[in-house]
Order: C-alpha cells, then structure tokens, then sequence
C-alpha cells in the first residue's frame, strides 16, 4: 500500500515501474538511516501528545527491529511500496496498528527523505574522511621510505628540473589535506536538520524542531522550509564538489602512475597481484586498477554535473526530478571511497625502480640551476639564461 | 578460471573486486550478444582449419545451449571471471574440452567485447526506433483529435500569437522524425564489424574478415584494427548523440506538459492513474511519469558526457578506463525506451480542456496579425507596427 | 533605436547592457549571412506586393552595400541596437526611408536569426569539412612516407603487439573519414529554411516559403513554424557532436604525439618552430600547440553541454535563453578549425625516429603469434597460451 | 621578443597565433595583479641581494607605471609577446635595462602566472560576496514589503500548502548566506601562496617565501612547489564549484520569477523598463533579463566542468593545457558577478500582485491542515488523511 493511497487510487502498472526506477533497490541504503530519524520523529510527537509514551516504547522498539532486519538483508522493499519510506510505515503498522498510522504526523515524505539522506550522507563523508586520511598516511610513508630517490620533474611531460620521489608523494599528500578541509566545510555547511519542514511549507501547528535536531546530532535547525525543500540536491551537489576534489587528485595520481610505470619511463613498479593479463597476449601486465581509478573520476564528474542539471531550470519547491537525485549522489560517494582504499594499497605496494631514475637525472635537468648560478654575481638573470641557452644549443 | 590466468597468477581480492565492478551483472545483457558472434567466429575458425566440421558442429550447440540459459536468467556469471566472455569460454570448457579451448584463437577480449556491443547496440537501436514511430503516431492521433483546438502560442512564457494543438503536436512530430533520420545515420555509420582486429594490432596470420562479417548481418568490415581499438566509446558517443535529440524532445515535451498541465494554465489534463499522491496533502495529484522523463534527458546527458570524458586524453589503443563506457551506454538506451514509451502512453492519454484554451485565447494574441493587415495596403511594417503599439499602450 | 521600441519605450541602460552581452560584436560574424537572408526574403515580398520592383532593387542593392562595408571591417553595430538584424533594419531605413521599414513584414526577429544561423553554418560546416580532407591527406602521406617504420602496439600503455606508423595514421584517417560521414548526415539533416516560421507560430496571411528556400540554397521548407523555433539550439547542438567526434580525433592524436614525443619513447619529434620554450629553463622545447589541441577538445565538449543545457527543460517556443546559444556555437566551430588547421601542420612536419621505433620491437611483442604459431598444428588456443606464458615467466 | 627566445629561436606564425589565442586579451585583467606579485618578489630580490637598494627602487616604480597605463587602458600586449608576464618584463627591461632583466630571477613564469591568479580571484571574491550581500538585503527588503502577502506554495508545480511572499524571499536570502559560507571557506583554502614554486620543482637556491606571502596578503606559503604546480585550475574549479551554488540559487529564482510573472500566475510583475519588446508583437512584454540569468547557470555550469576536463588524465607538473583554464574562470566570475547585480535590481524592482496571490489561496490548500486537525484528538494521521482524501474525491 502506497502512502497516498485512496479508496478509488487507480495506478497504472507500467507508471509505477517507471516512476519507481530502482529506488526500491537503492533505498536499502536508506533504511538504518529512516529508523534513526524516525525514532527521533516518534519522540518528539510523543512530546507533543501524538504518541503516548507507550505507544513511543512500541514505535521505538519496532524501528530497532527494521534496523535489524535490514543489516542482516532481512528487510524488503516492494515495488508497489515506492521506496523505504512507505516500507517503514507498513511495517510499523502491521505490527502496531493505529500506532503505526500515527507515525507520520508532523512530516511529509519530503522532509523525511532529506533527513534520512543527510544521515546518510554525514555517515558515509565521516568514511571518505578515514579513507582519505590512511591514503596521506600511505603516501607519507612512501615518501619516506623513497626519501634519497631523485628522479626527473617534468613539465610538458618533457624534462624540466631534478624532483624526487618525496617530492611527488608529498604533493598528493598536500592536496588531499586540502580536500578534507574542503571536505570538512562542506560537511559542516550542510549538517542542517530539515525534518519539520514537511513539503516544504512547514506545518500549521508549531513543533519545537530543536528536539530532533538534538537528538539527531545535527548542527543546526534548518529554518526556512522552503530552503529545506530548495536545498535537496543543491547540498548533495556541495558535496560532491569536495568529493569531486578528491578524485582530481586520485586521478592525476592515476596519470603519474600509469607513466611511471610504462617500461619507457620504468620509475615505479606494480606487483603482479595488482596487475591482470590479456585473453590474447601471454606476456602482459596490465595496470587495469589504476586505469579504473582514472576513469572513476570522470564518472564522479559526470554525476555531479548530472544532479546540477536535474535541480536546474526547476520552480521553488519539490518536484518529482529531485528523486533523481539520490543514485548519483550514492555512486559518487561509493565509488570515492572505494578508490580512495585502491589507490592506498596502490601506493602501499608501489615500487620504485631506483636505479631507472638515477639514469633518468640528465644534465639537461640542471640547466636553470646553472643559469641561477650565474646570477649570484650580478649577472641578469635573462643574460645568464640567453648564454646557458646559447651554450647548450652549441654543443 | 581468467582466461589470461597462469601457473604462477596471484590476484589479489580486494583489486579484483574492483576492476570488475558490475561487470558480472551488468554483462548479462551481452550473452545473446556474446553468442551470436562467437558462432560467426567458429565458423570462421573452422574455414581456417582451426576446428574440424565436427567441432564446430558442437560449439553451435553449445552456443545455442548458453543462449538458452541466459534467456532463463539461468547463466551465471562468476566474480573471478570476471565478464560474460571468461563466462562462455569456460562454459565451452567445461563441456567440450580441448574444443572448448580452441575458440579464442584469433581474437582478443578486445574485439570480442566490441563485436558483442555493436550487435547489442544494434539491436537496441532498432528497438529504440520502433518505440519513436510509436511516439510519433500517438501525436499525430492526439493532434487529429484535437485538430480544431486553438491555444495561445508562447514566447519568453509570454502570450504571443494564436497556435493551437495540433500544432503543438506536430512540432515534435517533425522534431522526433528528423531525430530517426539522426539516428539512422549514426546506426549505419557505426555499422562496422570489428571481429578480426584482436587487440587493435591485427594478427599474425591473415584471416578473412568478409565471413563474420556476412554472418553477423554487418554493413563494412572495420579495416584498420587500430581504429577498431580507438573507437571503443567513440562509436557509444555517437549513437548516444542521436538518443540524446530524442531525450531533448521528451524534455520539452515534458516542460510543456508540466506547465499546461497547473490549474492555472489547465489546457491539458493527465488521467488519475498516470498521477501518483502525496504522503501529507490529501488533495494532491502529481504528475510525477512526466517529471521523471525531465529528469531522465539530464541523465542521459551526463551519461554522454561521462563517455566522452573517460575516452579523452588517452593514448590510442585499449586502455581499461573503456570499461566503464559500457554502463553508462546500456543505461541511456535503456532509459531512452523506457521514457520514449511513457511519453506515447501519456500522450495518448492527455485530455485536452478545450474551454480553457478558447478562454486563453485573449486579443492581444492577435496584434501582430493587426499589423500585418495594415501593410496590405502599402503603409510600412514599422510604421504599421508602432501604431499598433500606440493603441495598445492607450488601451 | 531598437525593433520593439514605441512611443514610451522606457530601458534601463544596465538591464539593456547586461541582456545584450557580446551579441554586438558576436553578430559581426552574422551580418553577411543576415544580408543574404534579407535579400531573399525581400525578393519574396516583392512576388507578395509589399515591395515594388524599384523597392526590391534599392533593398538590393543596399544590402550589397552593407555586405561590402562589413567585410571591410566598417559596419558597426551599437550596443543599443542589440544585435545585427537591428543594425541591418536600422540602416537600410535610414538610407531608404519608408522602403526600410517594409524589409520586416512577414517576419519576426526569430526567424529571421536562424535563418543567419543555418547560413553561416552551412558556409562553416564546408570548411570544416575541407580542413578535414587536408588532414586526411597529411595523415595519408605521412604514413605513405614511413611505410616501413614498424613500431610498438600498446594497450594499457603497456607493449602489446608489432605496428607500424602507417598503421597508426591511417586509424586516424579512418576515424576521420567517419567523422566526415557523421558530419556530412547532420548538414543535411539541418539543411532546413526556417525563414517564414515567424515568432514560432507562423502567419495570418500564407506566403510561399519555397521561394526562399530555394534562393538560399537550402533542402526543404522547415514546416512547422512551432519545431522551426524548438530548434534553435537543438540544431547547434546536432552539429556539435559532429564536431565534438572530430575533436576526440584530435584528442587522441594529441595524447600520442605527446607521449610518443617524451624523450623516454622517443618516437616522434616535433621541429623547433612548432615548439616554445621556459621563461626559466633553456634547456625546453615544449609542444605547446600540441598541448592546446589536446584541451580544446575538453573546451569543444564543454560547448556542446552548454547549450544542450542552455536550451534543456523550457517550454516549446523561443526563449531568450537561446541567445546564449549563439557564442557556445561560433566558438565550437572556430576551434575546431583551427584545431584541424595546426594538427595538419603538425603531422606534415612531425618527424619519426625509426631508430629508435626499431630499438623498441622487443621480443615480447611477438608472444602472441608465437601461441598462434602453435595453434596451427592443432594445438588447442588456450594450452598454448598458457605454455608461452609459462616459457616466459620460466624466462 | 618572448622570454624564451634565444639566438636561434624559429617561431612559426599560425602556431604561435594558436598557442596565444585570446591571451593577449584576457590578460589585460591580470596586468595589475601582476605588477603587485612583481613588485613584492622584487622586495624579495633584494632582501637575496639580486637587486641593489636602487635597483629595486627602479622597479618600484616603473611597476606603478605600468599600472598607471593599465587603469587607463593604455598598456598594451602585443601577440608576439603571449602575455601579461613577457609584456610587463619587456617593458621594464626597455625602461631600466640590466635592472628589468634581473626581475626573473628566482620565479618561473609558471608560479608567476599563478600567483597573479590569485591576487586576482581573492579580489574577485570579494566583489561577488559583496554583490551576494547585497541581493541578501533586497530580498530581505522585497520579504518585509511584502510581509502580509500569502500566496500558494506548490510541489510538482501544483497546489500543495499555503505559503507567503516572505517565505518565497527569505528561503533564497537563507540559501545565499549558506553560499556566502561556503565561497569563504573556499577563499581562504586557496589563499596559499605559490611564488618560490617556480616550475614547480623549486629552486636550487633557497629563499625565504614568507617574505612575499606577507607583502601580498596571502594566508599562508603553500610549500609543496609540485602541489603549486598541481593546483593550477584545481583551485579555481574548487571556486567555482561556490560560484556554481551562487547561480544555481539565481537560476531558481529566474525560474520562479518567470512562472510567477505569467499572465497565468499573475502574482509577480517586472516593470517596464526591465522587459523587451518583440519585433514582430507589438504587445508583448518580455522578461529577456531574468531568462538570461536562468540562462548563465548553465554556462558557469559548463565553465566548471570545461575546467575540470582540462585539467583532468594529465601527469603532475606545469603542462599548456592549463592556460585554457583561465578564460573560464575569469568568465565564470564576470558572469555571477553580472547575474547577482541584475538579480538585486530586479528583486528591487518587482511588484507583487496581492490581488492576485489573495485570489489563488484555494480551499484545497488547506488539506493537510483539516488531516491535522483531526490528529489533535488521538485520530492516527493516516485514518484522517484518508478521511479528508474521501471527502474531497466526493465532492
């Protein structure tokens, strides 16, 4: 039984599908997340004189037993239910009764999925975090364990000046420092509670929206219900920037790797277990992870501009596009974390072939050095390069 | 078993978890496909003496057996095999031993893959054409039964000039006609087959590429197997160029339907069982079919996008970041169906408010056919134009 | 003095500032094409008696005037004028008087600037096609010149299989010889005269639009006035991907002159003048113009989401937002071009190592073929494959 | 004569007219910023006894000079000089000689150009955050004019709950100031200092970076000379990314404001000297302005993800690709900054129509409000809603 269902509600079978798509699938990630913000819904009705404080007890009860269901992959989702949401409510209301059909006062399905999905999303940013702090880790320890090899910078991907292996892993660990406080802002940004807001107009009976905020862990209450309703989407995609952030780096991380370890270049090194083969060609060694982690990146890209797009050129207020919302949100955030737990045992096991790179430092590197040198006794500095120039054209 | 496993091979859980992704499942999709062109290939195989009349003989059936089984949902495919092609080779293994073995001589996974996905595409295409002329029959049904409905005509959302339905209609039934001529284009350009080019180096021996061709149904042989290789994802993009139009039409179409479709427009009205509700507002209907296809053309967009994006900046031949076109392809095909079959459902439900549209139809409609009246006799366009203006300011 | 402007016109010079943008210097590239369109259509109303015969020959010949002017550089459109088509009105009154304020009837802004549109990018289409047949050509005698230069196969980046440049360049002129097929289907396809489609939704008094059709030289009459106007933008963004498939051409070719360009391949070498140098370093010789092709096809990409977004989720007739669809277009043309233009350069002067190319045919290269030579006496694929393989580890 | 040249520099013309593109131009906003980063590093210069007391003095100057032309319009780049950076250097060096020569010691034109960057962007910033201050009080004003009016609150673009004008303001005015937030976090993240960095592998010679991170303003020394190099375009895109929630904010507001002002609506009304006229329709009144601003999202939106792409699947360090970041970034900027003034003159400007508003506040919005109602004496939420559900079909 959908939510919305009236004595005459006539659906059409192929409409459901359609409108539906996979969310009955994908909100199974959403299930932990409703219980929790519902049991904080239920306690503030029973404040507010809905629920009696028995009829709390059941609710709440009942919500732990769902989240058990759930984390054993116990609990179902059917199509013609929509999503967790109604599942939930069906559920409490087959086992409690009226209880279960008082559960929805005070809300709409609106604000109840923004709070189940900002659950949701400050869980899984708290995982991303962690991921993105063992890869500094990985990288740190890389950089000291290499911390004498010297090898090529490169500009132009053609030789510039003499870099080593520290400098390089210490470069990505510098950036991911800065996309956790990206990150971090974000996160703080958006850790706003919209339950209460109901379909985005608020309620004509106050409810003193602090308690949920409190119990719920959330920052602040976020006032303005239109802004709540306004916001689902616009917030995902804040944070999908900062997760955005984070594959840029794994990705050029991905273009060294994938360089370095051509047998041209041949300064890093993948072991065989990282590596797969081909159907055809028995000598390969295929660096397909790190190919992988490239090409997330782009996916990553291409579902933030997606969410962008689908909250565009819209009117104030929900619109059934929003729902659209939640797949690409979830995939950016899965595939981020995933990569971020590939690329550190990546650079776990990265060897450096240490002798490729000492061959590889060639005097040319050395040229801008010579030219500064010449400058320490006055000479200009564009006389000294016109010369070093002039020299090395020479020979 | 890989097919590119060794004595020695160690791979390593977690790495090989995420190089295959949803390969396995997503790949369900191409056995079919798969089968269909190693048949072509076995033939082939035993023209150049690899198997004998007998084995070939057996592979048929073989094949045949495994397209069974898929059209069952009964063939499996397992994680440590990565994709349906390991899938079949092994299946052919386990039945038919050393014969079993034979049927890779001569081709790579990379051109197997590719053949698989052209056929795939192929045959979706035809399907996404049927459900187009589908489509543009139920406009031009719902223009003939409202052929004498008049309705205002819109600019910058502004009242403009006197349109009406069938006008309206037949605009995306011209639009959706000349996105098939799009689309028939790109299915012919991308009509190529590239079984033969193996890993994009073509091979050692010289095999006749025409018999695959004729069995597969394929317009050309793709001669050079590097650009075999190289358009991996290019051709994807194509065709996904020709569905994006598609999805451009349904977007307006929505937009339209969306915005006659409020109270305050009320030209057009969508059947009960095409709305769905709201979980708080007793009152509402919804016409959420319509908001999804919106969202849908956004998607498929983004899908284009990510294609593009993980195919740029690569050197030529296969590079693994190509695994992931496959998804987002399958997913805009389908989505593309899926929405083009809605919108015939929905508009051959649309119910048109005829009264209301005749009420819309205000005088300033008609200004500009004021001033073309004017100019039949000789006073200039201009002239005429701001006289009008002046009227109408002094009204 | 603008087209819409009336006895109490009131503007507000910021608001008019901001709507206008670059339209009066993005038009400079339209007032050629707008001329031709206006003569066309003047012809027209001289056949429907709103010019007399001397009126049409003054139009005429004053069209022609501004023709010249523009293509000296002195035709000027002002910032109040908005755009072209006001600048072209505005001076053909204030040369012809009465017989300027006539040029207008039986049009409206709209149709007239799509015309302009199509015109201009017909005439550019044909330019990108010749810049694509001299790349073909350079690309055809470039591998003519290195016929016997074999060289590595890569996939994954990795050494896969024997090559050879000409191989390597004639996938290129394969895949763009397609590419001219796809471009070649969509000038057709959108070779369609919308002049008479007026505002969207056509006129009171019927004209004959074969006329213009036919002066101008295009396909076919446009019908529908409605699909005439849903047009703009989606026309654009069809021709687009046209060129955004030429532009992934030269983003692979890029990718590999760059790599193969690395002192560590050292396969292909740039001549100094195609290359600059550091403010810092002497010793550089950078493939900047390389480089830039390389990002230009992620600029062309970009372009093409814009304006499907631009003109994505707004109701049937024009809106203004399609004005923004004009710079994205002409920008996506221009760098396309000269993207074509310089890599014909690049290819006619890019010189091959075969040195080096020669030093780099290892024997692990031929692994597969030794596994086929083995297959051709019976010997099952996949044993000898996994004998090859084991030689080689053994190795 | 470009910094790089040298006895035997060969530069072909096309090439190096493709390689500098609109640089010239676009340069002519960096021209101050870099006089500011040219004279602090010059204090540097002679802190590292480079530059005599005297010399530095010179430079001083000259670079105030420089300014001077720049504000006045009269600095100019001449193409063969490929930017701001050569220009400025060559012009010193024709003023001071041996002194203007000396100004490159110790810098590269990589950090340089970054640098000038971000001197640019923080004062960039800080007009768009001052423009976003400002619409935050017009709509804040535009909520208290308006404080008593109701008007419908829709979802799906029905009626769903009622709502207010204040509500509608106040919801944007909430969601700028998250903007507002999360642009300054984004500010000060790259508020890092990256001369010293060089080509980004350092310098052989240390230098106290503090010096000009101190003199210029920036908050800190970002160390890493790699992660400079690495950050070029990251750093802008994370800026656009709060750019990018600015617009997404004013492209719903343009939406609303659109909707509203139809003459269906009726609710909102733009004065006249904010609309349009048609050339065609002397009636029409059209809302060109707020379109535009719908219309520029989507191109800051394009603009991003053009900088994301350009920058993505490259190796660490400096390559060309990266100049083609600025002219997005520089565009991304004007244009928010534009649509933020012209959305405060709007708000400012638009007229609410109560009349109107008043008239639209149907019974049916009231729905929820009689299910609540009846939830105060025990009924479960779900019963009541059914019951009003029925009553309302009956009717």
């Amino acid at each position: 039984m959908k939510l919305w269902e009236k004595k005459n509600t006539k659906t059409d079978a192929q409409i459901e599908k359609f409108t539906v798509g996979n969310d009955f699938l994908v909100d199974l990630n959403m299930v932990e997340f409703d219980c929790i913000a519902s049991s904080a819904h239920a306690k503030m009705l029973e404040k507010n004189g809905i629920f009696s404080r028995s009829e709390n007890k059941k609710i709440q009860k009942e919500l732990l037993e769902i989240r058990k269901l759930a984390q054993n992959g116990k609990f179902r989702i059917k199509t013609e239910e929509e999503d967790c949401h109604t599942a939930i409510e069906n559920h409490l209301t087959k086992k409690l009764g009226k209880t279960g059909k008082k559960i929805h006062t005070y809300r709409s399905r609106n604000d109840q999925v923004m709070t189940a999905m900002r659950l949701y999303s400050k869980h899984e940013i708290s995982k991303v975090e962690q991921e993105t702090g063992k890869l500094i880790s990985a990288l740190e320890r890389f950089a000291e364990k290499n911390k004498k090899v010297k090898m090529p910078g490169y500009t132009h991907m053609q030789k510039a000046m003499p870099s080593s292996v520290p400098l390089w892993a210490n470069a990505f660990a510098d950036s991911l420092k800065d996309d956790l406080l990206f990150l971090k802002s974000v996160k703080k940004l958006t850790d706003q509670n919209p339950l209460g807001s109901a379909a985005g107009y608020g309620l004509p009976h106050s409810i003193d929206r602090k308690i949920t905020t409190k119990l719920l862990g959330f920052k602040k209450v976020q006032k303005n219900p239109l802004y709540c309703a306004n916001s689902r989407g616009k917030f995902e995609s804040m944070i999908m920037s900062a997760l955005m952030q984070l594959m840029l780096d794994l990705n050029k991380m991905s273009s060294d790797i994938l360089l370095f370890s051509t047998k041209e270049f041949g300064f890093f090194d993948l072991p065989d277990e990282f590596c797969s083969g081909s159907s055809l060609m028995p000598q390969k060694r295929n660096p397909d992870a790190v190919e992988i982690i490239r090409a997330k990146s782009h996916s990553v890209k291409s579902r933030l501009f997606e969410i962008i797009s689908i909250i565009s050129s819209l009117p104030s207020g929900y619109n059934r596009d929003f729902q659209l919302s939640k797949e690409p949100f979830i995939c950016a955030i899965q595939s981020t974390k995933d990569c971020l737990q590939i690329m550190t045992r990546v650079i776990s096991n990265l060897e450096v072939n240490s002798e490729n790179c000492k061959k590889a430092m060639i005097p040319e590197l050395f040229a801008a050095q010579k030219v500064l040198e010449k400058t320490q006794n006055g000479k200009p500095f564009r006389e000294a390069y016109r010369e070093i120039a002039d020299e090395m054209q020479g020979a």
